[in-house]
């Protein structure tokens, strides 16, 4: 599309940039206006007087990303080639760190009976007994032939497992019946090439069975999207910049590591990830922060809350400002309107201040000023770290 | 680009949506404004202030595309990979069906003498001339070689053949010597897959020539625009749709056909579609509707009469809304600016009404509107069914 010809123009300076993710901040006009036009956000509005602004479609249009790759199209890869699997996003949820070659998979706890599975759930267990259940098979079980292996409890009665062999493809079928009343489904080949994998998992399965078999409700387990890390070029390979992510949740942490950006844990508050990016500043070229609570209001269908998110947004921004780094962009990973309660596929403003940045009409950033007045347009989520490049200095001229 | 994931994300339910296609209702400024800028369109007007707007590009930047292409692209395919030969658009437009394999040719009546082509139109005979000798072939010719074959008159001295064989590849070189005074050119294959059906077209020439020897002026025929059937995944299966087409003029239902839709005959005029609309709209999820006249205003070059067009078009509004569908999309298959007397490349307006369409700030459904201040911004022609299937909650979100 364009970032082809990135490894010819790519040059290296001390320039530095934050890209800053309000989560699910673009939303639509069911109530008349958008969030981000009902909230009140002086520092936007300064900022956004002064930058280019335009909307961008993370996947592509009319489709609704999830995180996954609404994070990878901000980060410049293409989220329809890097596809990532069920169970490499529940292993990064989890706080696991999945490596090239990794196979993740997603596991329940369930419950047998005289050989039938009688709870898909084990009677959706909490996440303690998970925790509890997770620690006995780890105590327990060291190794499946050999290959070595990771297990984390997630939420209720769910956890993520991630065996570390290259030699494991991830063409498996799920091991699960899907229904209850059916004996165990073994994961089942699709190809000669995810032989292996399907083995593997059975005897996990086989060994989990064994060392729960005297536990109740939770004696089995059923094992579920497996998938294999995607195949990315690390963050500072691709465009010479050393990158770190700044999160309060796993899932986000784990995107930005799936794309070799480093990142820290015990971050548990917004204000905590400002302090920790002023603290860290000088040690990167790059710094995606990410704000998580746009989104989790827009969810709950809470259009106030995520109003209040957005100004809590707007009161740290000034903190961010004082930084001084060369390239600011602002946007979402996709929109999460509070109307609809979910993601959606409307496009998400952008904006980028830099010291060669256009300044275009637009007053505010909202929806509706980056579509009357922006100078960048509509373009592909793809693209934001073009311009934030470009804003850099750190594109040549292609060509002469 | 972005549909190549819709099999992983399409989702079934009881939505319907409404494809209005106002045939070539774009225009240009040469007159001052364009003609939807002069028409009086109160419906058109109350139901863009409550929708997004944008402009689309049916085939690509600076190219006016054919209404084969610009409807392909309506439809959300891309128009460049499913090429349409002009046989099948001419066997389409006289109301033929053409089936996967098939090969269908244009074909003039011609006038030879002393083994020379002496018009290669028969001094424009009339349409009622040119049915009255293809009902004479058709009673004298049953096969060629075995291979069965449906013939129609178009209009004048122009009439379409369509084979029925998979056997038949159209890489062959036109039956037409181009000029007049030389010998007939027979069919040459272009490579050695078309050789079967170039002898088949010319064992069919001969034959013509035998069974109208004894007529003046029409004695013999040319065919040009082989071209196979394309070879189109059935809107059904792409979108899980049933999907009806609504048209008066054959190639409009015939490219309905083409794409899966189901069509109706005998429908005349304007009011008598918007009737079979609604006596249908149970039936269907999917209804493309089809208004030639502004088209035809266009390349009259009539620019009041085509503002007369949008005005009717405008007249109608209130009973399509009354149906209550869904999702209503509105917008032309390419722009035909009276002042050009032809279709043209100029971007088309494109609305999108729905239940979570972004109300942007557009008034109208003008070029003018659209640029300044459509949500939409500027999309290539597939991107439109996108929009309609999100709309409609048909496509899941892509990735968790």
């Amino acid at each position: 599309m364009f970032n082809e010809v990135l490894p010819d123009i790519i040059q290296k300076n001390d320039t530095k940039a934050i890209l800053l993710v309000a989560d699910g901040v673009g939303g639509t006009t069911v109530d008349g206006q958008t969030e981000l036009e009902a909230a009140t956000t002086p520092n936007l509005d300064s900022l956004a007087a002064k930058s280019s602004l335009g909307l961008h479609y993370p996947v592509g249009y009319g489709i609704t990303p999830g995180s996954g790759p609404g994070h990878l199209a901000l980060f410049g890869y293409d989220p329809i080639k890097h596809q990532i699997g069920r169970g490499i996003l529940e292993a990064l949820g989890s706080g696991m760190t999945v490596k090239k070659g990794d196979l993740a998979l997603r596991g329940n706890f369930a419950s047998m009976k005289n050989g039938l599975i009688t709870d898909r759930r084990a009677g959706r267990i909490s996440t303690e007994k998970c925790e509890e259940l997770v620690a006995k098979i780890r105590e327990n079980l060291d190794n499946i032939d050999g290959i070595e292996f990771d297990i984390k409890a997630a939420r209720d009665y769910r956890f993520a497992v991630v065996f570390h062999d290259e030699s494991l493809r991830d063409d498996i079928e799920d091991a699960d019946p899907q229904q209850i009343g059916l004996t165990p489904r073994p994961a089942i080949a699709k190809n000669p090439e995810s032989e292996r994998a399907a083995q593997i998992v059975n005897k996990f399965i086989d060994a989990v069975t064994e060392i729960l078999k005297d536990e109740t409700p939770a004696n089995t387990c059923l094992i579920r999207g497996a998938a294999n890390t995607p195949d990315i070029a690390p963050f500072e390979e691709r465009y010479g910049t050393k990158a770190q992510g700044i999160a309060v949740y796993p899932m986000y942490k784990g995107l930005a590591r799936l794309v070799g950006m480093e990142t820290s844990d015990g971050l548990q508050t917004f204000d905590e990830e400002i302090a920790h990016l002023k603290k860290t500043f000088d040690d990167f070229d790059f710094h995606f922060l990410h704000f998580k609570y746009t989104d989790s209001a827009g969810e709950d269908g809470d259009f106030d809350r995520k109003v209040a998110m957005i100004e809590q947004f707007d009161d740290a921004l000034p903190q961010i400002l004082d930084l001084g780094a060369d390239v600011l962009a602002i946007t979402g990973d996709h929109s999460t309107p509070s109307c609809m309660k979910s993601h959606s596929w409307h496009p998400v403003p952008i904006l980028v201040n830099g010291q060669f940045a256009f300044r275009d009409d637009c007053k505010r950033f909202t929806e509706r000023d980056a579509a009357n007045h922006g100078i960048l347009g509509h373009i592909p989520g793809q693209a934001i770290m073009m311009y934030i490049l470009a804003n850099c200095n750190r594109l040549m001229k292609f060509g002469a």
